[in-house]
């Protein structure tokens, strides 16, 4: 059915051996990793991002607009979930966005954004299991480096990760719009 | 012709009226704000890069398929340029990258990546111009917030900007990769 579109190949993940082999997905056998897919807004999947930060109210037509659109942008959006295939619910979840640059040969690099694992989830490692997961995908599809941006209590996971702030060069520095306005697809 | 080819559409910066009217551009009339166009290989687009980092051999063709896949991600990548229309040389670049996300009423998070101004062009707000440039356009096309990182030494420069650390959450941590495997594409 059209409802189990991936956002990306799920053979990627197997192909670099990567979420199978995990150990803490081993020790739960009710519990995979896989490529988000468009039935995941049924699966509870915005009511965990709405863990991290404001999500708002979503129709599952919009949500299928921008997951087309993350889609298409192919090599773009690794967003990856992880399951408990009991209750048929995404209890974890992140996204690996690979940059195209000029730079450094046309390289690509990586970045981990919206890192979340639900309460009821938590402390059983799958934080670091979906963000070792994404790290090694960057990797393996050839990124030269991966960043991620975090509050400072959030570093000591990373940093438990192998990620660490550069000296002299770890400064993250925003502008935060008023009104947004509605934004404008495809120009 | 096939080379006068640009990265986004021009008329972006016109509808939003942006570049033309920016004070810097209005006092040198010999310079002017555009997409990167693809014949800009030969204005030394790549050249200036290596002002800012490392950027190896790229052939023509591998700097059009780098070209093309940017250009096929609608809305994605707003590579920008500064060009000096008498010496038809690029003289400043940077480019504004269009993050789409679920959270937030499926938003836009716009991201300034790897500014840069010619050395012999430098000190005349040309820096100052295409950052303000950008910062608008991504305003405009509907972004919630935009974000950078940068060395400790240029903080003062995106702070005159207006760009700022939100106090606890500033933070940019990596991870680099030893060798990275050539990149695959759109997989
Ligand atoms: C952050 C979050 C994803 C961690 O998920 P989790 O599954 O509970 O984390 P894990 O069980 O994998 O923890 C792995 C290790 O990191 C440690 N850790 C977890 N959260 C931490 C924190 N905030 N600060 C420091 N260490 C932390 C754990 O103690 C554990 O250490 P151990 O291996 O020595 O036992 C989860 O708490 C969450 O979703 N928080 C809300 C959203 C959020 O803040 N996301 C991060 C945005 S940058
Ligand atoms: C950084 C860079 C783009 C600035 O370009 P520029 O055209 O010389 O800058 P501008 O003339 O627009 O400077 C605008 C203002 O910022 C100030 N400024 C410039 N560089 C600065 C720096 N490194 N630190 C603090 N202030 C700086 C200028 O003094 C000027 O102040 P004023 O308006 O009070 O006169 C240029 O120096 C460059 O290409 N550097 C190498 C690449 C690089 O480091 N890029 C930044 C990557 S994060």
């Amino acid at each position: 059915m059209s409802a189990e579109i991936p956002i990306y190949d799920p053979e990627l993940l197997k192909k670099y051996n990567l979420g199978e082999r995990h150990e803490t997905l081993k020790g739960d056998e009710s519990l995979c990793v896989r490529p988000l897919y468009m039935s995941d807004y049924n699966r509870g999947f915005l009511e965990l991002l709405g863990e991290l930060t404001e999500v708002g109210n979503i129709s599952e037509e919009q949500f299928q607009e921008q997951f087309e659109f993350m889609k298409n942008s192919h090599g773009t959006y690794y967003c990856t979930v992880i399951i408990d295939t009991i209750k048929d619910r995404v209890v974890g979840a992140s996204t690996l966005l690979m940059e195209r640059k000029f730079i450094r040969g046309c390289a690509l690099r990586a970045r981990l954004e919206d890192v979340v694992v639900s309460p009821n989830y938590r402390g059983k490692q799958l934080g670091k299991c979906i963000v070792e997961i994404l790290t090694n995908l960057g990797r393996a599809l050839g990124a030269y480096k991966m960043t991620l941006d975090c509050k400072d209590s959030m570093t000591p996971f990373y940093e438990s990760l192998g990620y660490a702030k550069e000296p002299g060069n770890s400064n993250t520095l925003s502008i935060r719009y008023a009104a947004a306005s509605k934004p404008e697809p495809k120009l």
